[in-house]
């Protein structure tokens, strides 16, 4: 395993030395990560937290390390030899991967020494928010095809590891595989993959490639049909070596085809696959695929049972970052929590001050979810009695909810430096996000202006923010 | 260091299987890396390179990795064995890391067994993509700024690696440092930072803040203005602190402001700090910069001398994915290349066959770049003779070429499985890049509508290509 401990920005340390220096180091500070806003942003997958524990967890500087710090010329032995005996002792609370989760909710709480919450804001930030978009942009995807997504996107990936980890965001929002072996391996899940255009090439004829590949895969057999041309040759050759197969007590898979009109070249295939006895045969498309694409060919009777996304699916296209943030909420002076807020001119940039909870809060009724509800951390929500919610900015907006159940989002995951919540398998996270997705009205996750799911603040929080503000003014 | 052997797409090995059970795996291929054009590449800077040779140096299987695929209970153990005893036997003929490169070239070209040129496919992609993606948007960027440039956005990156890769494909496009301490160590390049607002926040006042600060960094002290309110409480609060600084005999750094009208704030903040005698002071600029809104600012007469530059290089955030593709250009049969190409229907796709070389044809005259020029790697380019150039596809477009100079563009970087070109230092890398660059017109590299710079092929190539299609039709 790679020592990750100087994956963070120059600041971090200069400001960690400042810290020492002061004598503010051990002072316990609490940090929120969370996310604003954006035009492409309606809900998220949660994801990253299990490799932003890993890194918590591993944080250590050897001698290597702390050799190339010293040769920086910036750092005093005083500070270098903190951080030479430096573990991570803070708590961590946060959402579950595969929660469902908005802007402005506390996802992930760092409540740790200074210099400490301060280090690790980098890469806390890195692996949060590169799994998080890479998984809601699954769910994206994955919601429009309904299911049968593979994974194809390594080669386009920006680097190792955004191929390896978000071959696992994508898994957490529904893809059902990955081409990525080294994924495949690291994280138990089904890796998926056939026969490239290279294969085709590499015979005399299509026909004598089909076959070849069929010898070597009788019971996986699944053939590229659009190296030369789909409907003319593809498909004939395929048909014939699937008969063969079968002659010989075999199941064909089915056929992929990763160019051309889609819509036109599948519903033709699947006649042909049909007409010759094949009806149970899949048909897989791929192609610069993504959920405004897949939904297009479904609204056009596409035939298609399997989807291989790639490039917009890996990088998150449309949206490349989440720009998730790490704000100080609080400090800690004498045992004494004092909150911090962040001003800004624009009223959504201001941060919730404090160390806060979220609820979700569910009808009884129905079992869906009506509202999240950010709080200060030591209130309770009283499911007896009606819980008034109102708008954060726009407070004139009110509803007041009765006959609910509220969850709270959050777990503790590390406590004074120590894994409290385990390592959970990549199948259960993804279980898990089918089943709160499920308590969702589409309304919120639909892909054509959805509604805006409330995530409001608690009266308490929210005077507290009124007051601070103020008192700045 | 990580065994990436498994960072593969599962159809290489499932092709890699049917090789060897054909008995075809130890055929001698021929595999080109080359991009496609797109809108937003004009010139790209070749980076990944190193990544690439270091992957092909250490590829090689463990019981680990062998006994996860015997477990997918899809590969026979004849394949299982050669994969144990896999080296990457084949040869590399390259493209510097640095050279600036164009759509269509073969920027990395593969000669090895068909196995094994067909296993390494995904990764090779997967470092060259990334990294000549994020080298090409630093030099856009770095170009509109005029220099000074500094990478901030490892938070912001799809994961660790490209964090740290991108900070060095950042460094080769011309970034003059980084805020990634890890990409700082691994790679020898300058580090920066100094501040977050959580330093300011953490302190009583604004003031107090930066003393304490100044303290702590009394001769490379840069603060942070923006936390309350840039004009009037930043900047005189940091002007106060610089005459303390200078009354201490230490000579003040500058300021950074991150939020706001940066052209509006950095003109009066210029303004007040030599009117208070710190006119040698910088000013840094950062927040969601691009070489877009660097232009604008320069236009709008902004004083900055220091660009932190995050997300939108990083991410590379208008163009996602660079798109190279890595396709089979030759088999050898019996010692003799066999050309091979891939049809399209869309001419631009049709791949150029055989085994190439490009040759980079400078006007003696001016030492300009003129064309690139593709040929058969057999060709020889006669310098003393005229050369006709023509354009591949609108082959009436022409262009006679006198008193020049022929550059071969590419490197034998590994032969016979041997590393024969050493890994460069990176700043040499950086330094070649801007080399090359001024040999190049501004007309080809400016923001608004480039001319598109000419890559033509030999006529020996043109006419073994046209026959190659005639014969499919």
């Amino acid at each position: 395993m790679r020592n990750l401990s100087l994956l963070t920005d120059l600041y971090q340390m200069t400001m960690g030395q400042g810290y020492y220096n002061e004598g503010k180091h051990e002072q316990t500070a609490v940090f929120d990560v969370f996310f604003r806003p954006n035009k492409l942003i309606t809900y998220s997958v949660a994801a990253g937290m299990e490799q932003a524990l890993e890194y918590l967890e591993n944080l250590h500087f050897e001698e290597e390390e702390i050799a190339y710090l010293r040769s920086l010329g910036i750092f005093n032995e005083g500070y270098l030899n903190y951080l030479k005996n430096l573990r991570f002792m803070g708590d961590v609370f946060s959402v579950r991967e595969g929660e469902i989760v908005f802007p402005y909710e506390p996802i992930f709480t760092v409540r740790a020494p200074m210099a400490q919450a301060q280090l690790v804001e980098t890469a806390l930030l890195t692996f949060i928010n590169h799994q998080t978009l890479i998984a809601s942009k699954s769910a994206k995807i994955c919601a429009a095809a309904g299911g049968g997504v593979m994974e194809f996107g390594l080669r386009r990936a920006q680097g190792a590891d955004a191929g390896i980890y978000g071959a696992r965001a994508a898994m957490i929002g529904g893809c059902v595989g990955t081409s990525n072996v080294y994924a495949g391996k690291l994280f138990n899940v089904p890796v998926s993959g056939t026969m490239a255009h290279s294969w085709v090439m590499n015979f005399a004829s299509e026909e004598e490639a089909f076959r070849a590949y069929a010898k070597s895969f009788p019971d996986s057999c699944l053939l590229l049909v659009d190296t030369y041309d789909t409907l003319r040759s593809g498909m004939p050759n395929a048909i014939k070596i699937f008969k063969e197969l079968r002659a010989a007590g075999h199941k064909p898979v089915g056929i992929r085809i990763d160019s051309g009109d889609l819509a036109y070249l599948t519903k033709k295939a699947r006649k042909m696959l049909d007409e010759a006895g094949f009806p149970d045969t899949i048909i897989c498309a791929s192609g610069d695929l993504d959920e405004y694409s897949i939904r297009s060919l479904k609204e056009q009777g596409a035939k298609i049972n399997s989807w291989g996304v790639g490039t917009k699916l890996i990088t998150s296209a449309d949206l490349p970052a989440l720009g998730g943030v790490y704000k100080l909420a609080a400090i800690y002076k004498d045992g004494m929590e004092v909150p911090k807020i962040k001003l800004s001119d624009t009223t959504e940039k201001i941060t919730n001050p404090s160390f806060k909870e979220v609820y979700r809060i569910y009808d009884n009724k129905t079992g869906k979810a009506v509202a999240d509800y950010i709080v200060r951390a030591d209130e309770k929500v009283d499911e007896s009695k009606p819980l008034e919610l109102f708008h954060p900015t726009e407070t004139w907006k009110r509803m007041t909810v009765t006959d609910f159940t509220a969850r709270k989002l959050r777990v503790q995951m590390m406590d004074h430096g120590k894994r409290v919540y385990p390592e959970q398998p990549l199948s259960e996270i993804a279980a898990y996000f089918k089943k709160e997705y499920a308590l969702f009205w589409e309304e919120y996750t639909r892909q054509d202006m959805p509604h805006i799911y409330k995530v409001d603040l608690s009266l308490a929080l929210y005077e507290l923010k009124k007051k601070m503000v103020e008192e700045y003014k």
